[in-house]
């Protein structure tokens, strides 16, 4: 047995978490930048929580809402200058991944006078400011990893960097602010999250203890699924799909992804097709690519979602993820070259080479119907 | 659904992993005091490693190898006098529960000019020196706790003191260390170990990741247990055994002990009797007392052990741990009096009094045969 274990985030999870905890904060300083979007943190009712509670704690704040989906280097680095200019004592994230993956990269570059490209060597001279994280999304776990996934135009991709400082210190995690998303993003994130913890426990990396999570995480996902289906999303199976997210993003914190978030990003660089859902069109391939070397871990995630096979996983990936797209042979060797560069693809269980990944995105993309 | 995760030790677990993470040490300074007891970091080999890692590493150290079994207030004033004599920089703990426990006493009065009865306020102007845990049993998961339990001759029992600041930085988890064990003391930890994964999953702090974390540690004891009784204790089940009872550590970091470990502790101080020894005694009936109340996750536990009910765990236990004492009645209304003050009775799923507690004793000690 031979492991590493560490989540350098503290989890604050419940109703009304921020506003009963708000004392949590005072000791990252007296003035804060609030990282996010354009729209979720005001209409998840986060970022008013956020204020009230930064006001009722004497924390000045200032607030930058510029952050892009799927953030570039640039609006990274604008971000960081914002908080070098407001002499920020510390970042609060707010908002779905990208939000999230964007206050850790403005963190460390308040913090260190470097170019945005310079994030990917993972050594920086001075620490991070303190990173608060605030999902209003239930799917990238971003609040519990170290990982700043930002767009690599210069490699035509996305790709992460992070250390154990870019770990968030306290996440606040409250299902209500995940209330606001409509049921197409619900679903792509929740499709994100059980990604992660399956990624996660089929990796080469995976762990004793990564693995009790994912099960955990799968498990979750699965009792959600039928809710998901109908449209029936009460708070319960928010709360629930909240707790999946957050476990998918410790299990990946530990291994990493692997060829699914490589092949997806491909998706969401090119034809801006949401991570998760990118993610969910590739999976039933997945399992049918590493399904002779991890047999008995591949049935288990089966019987935890409560169905017999990869046809049936696809199935209900179908019902969930509607307007599949298809691809041509050009688009499939592209995608498959960029999808040989991520580190990621190396953790997958099943050695893979290039026409591996081809194949892959060909039963995935060429013969499947067009919904 | 409502909790708090924080596990703010980084666990590197593996054979071999000091010397082979040694570069971990260095960004905690250039002078450690190692803080052990006379024996077992000796034994174990764990002291060879270390001295050399640090050598390799241009660490100087002193060692402070006078922590008593039990350690008492005195005892880690002296070790932190000595931290500050040889100003270390930062603390590594090598031992069972009692080193790692004093290694955070010892961590703190370095950093702090305080009277050690003031630990228990748990409020420190500076922060400890960082620690750095090296468990030589299985039982105690003190490397991922921040627990520091002392023996309170004041309040004729034993107490814990830590908070955010008290966590390891790193837990070093090496099963050939445990190796240098006895029988006894192998069963003894172990049954510690099981006590923290039952009385955090039957808390009524317990908590959804530490319930699946829980029911991880008490299925990887249930594996030993054949073992155990046999004395064939190899290389595998020692890294099992190590597994659990860190697993048991991160459960009680969330959930804290309940009346169990109250009562043992009475059994250690005035009797002598090893601290997991002293638990297993109660086990048995410290489930008959809460089984209306958690019959689920009682019956779960029996389950996972491959046992059917409370006799037949006490018929374990009693294989485990012989030379069961007697308790006479005097004996018994001072322990319940005692146990009464511990904050941890609080925690238990069934609201407990006095004579709760009298009545358990009883049946545990008063009309059960010596062995």
């Amino acid at each position: 047995m031979k492991f590493n274990y560490s989540i350098g985030t503290k989890v604050i999870f419940g109703n009304d978490c921020i506003r009963q905890n708000g004392k949590a904060l005072s000791v990252y300083g007296k003035k804060t930048l609030i990282v996010t979007g354009s729209k979720s943190a005001r209409e998840s009712g986060a970022l008013d929580d956020v204020c009230d509670t930064l006001i009722s704690q004497g924390i000045a704040f200032e607030i930058y809402d510029r952050v892009e989906n799927n953030p570039s280097l640039d609006n990274v680095a604008e971000g960081g200058m914002k908080a070098r200019e407001c002499k920020a004592d510390f970042i609060i994230g707010i908002g779905g991944g990208s939000p999230l993956d964007a206050s850790k990269a403005v963190a460390v570059l308040a913090a260190n006078d470097m170019e945005p490209l310079e994030l990917y060597g993972n050594k920086f001279k001075y620490d991070p400011l303190p990173i608060i994280a605030i999902p209003t999304t239930a799917g990238t776990g971003s609040e519990v990893t170290p990982y700043s996934i930002l767009t690599r135009s210069d490699m035509q991709t996305k790709m992460s960097f992070g250390n154990d400082a870019t770990f968030p210190r306290i996440a606040f995690m409250d299902a209500k602010y995940t209330e606001s998303m409509p049921w197409e993003v619900t679903v792509n994130t929740a499709v994100d999250a059980l990604s992660h913890a399956v990624e996660g426990y089929l990796s080469r990396k995976s762990t004793p203890i990564g693995d009790i999570l994912a099960v955990e995480a799968i498990k979750s996902f699965g009792e959600c699924i039928s809710s998901l289906i109908d449209n029936r999303i009460g708070r319960e199976i928010r709360e629930k799909l909240l707790y999946a997210a957050m476990l998918g993003g410790m299990v990946i914190s530990h291994t990493g992804t692997t060829i699914v978030h490589g092949m997806g990003y491909n998706l969401t660089y090119f034809m801006g097709i949401p991570h998760g859902k990118a993610n969910g069109f590739l999976l039933k391939e997945y399992f049918n690519f590493n399904y002779d070397i991890a047999m008995v871990k591949i049935d288990r995630i089966f019987q935890l979602l409560k169905i017999r096979n990869a046809d049936e996983f696809g199935s209900l990936m179908d019902v969930l993820l509607p307007d599949r797209p298809k691809l041509g042979r050009e688009e499939i060797a592209k995608f498959s070259f960029i999808t040989m560069q991520q580190r990621s693809t190396l953790s997958n269980i099943r050695e893979v080479n290039k026409s591996d990944i081809e194949e892959i995105l060909e039963k995935a993309f060429m013969f499947s119907p067009v919904k």
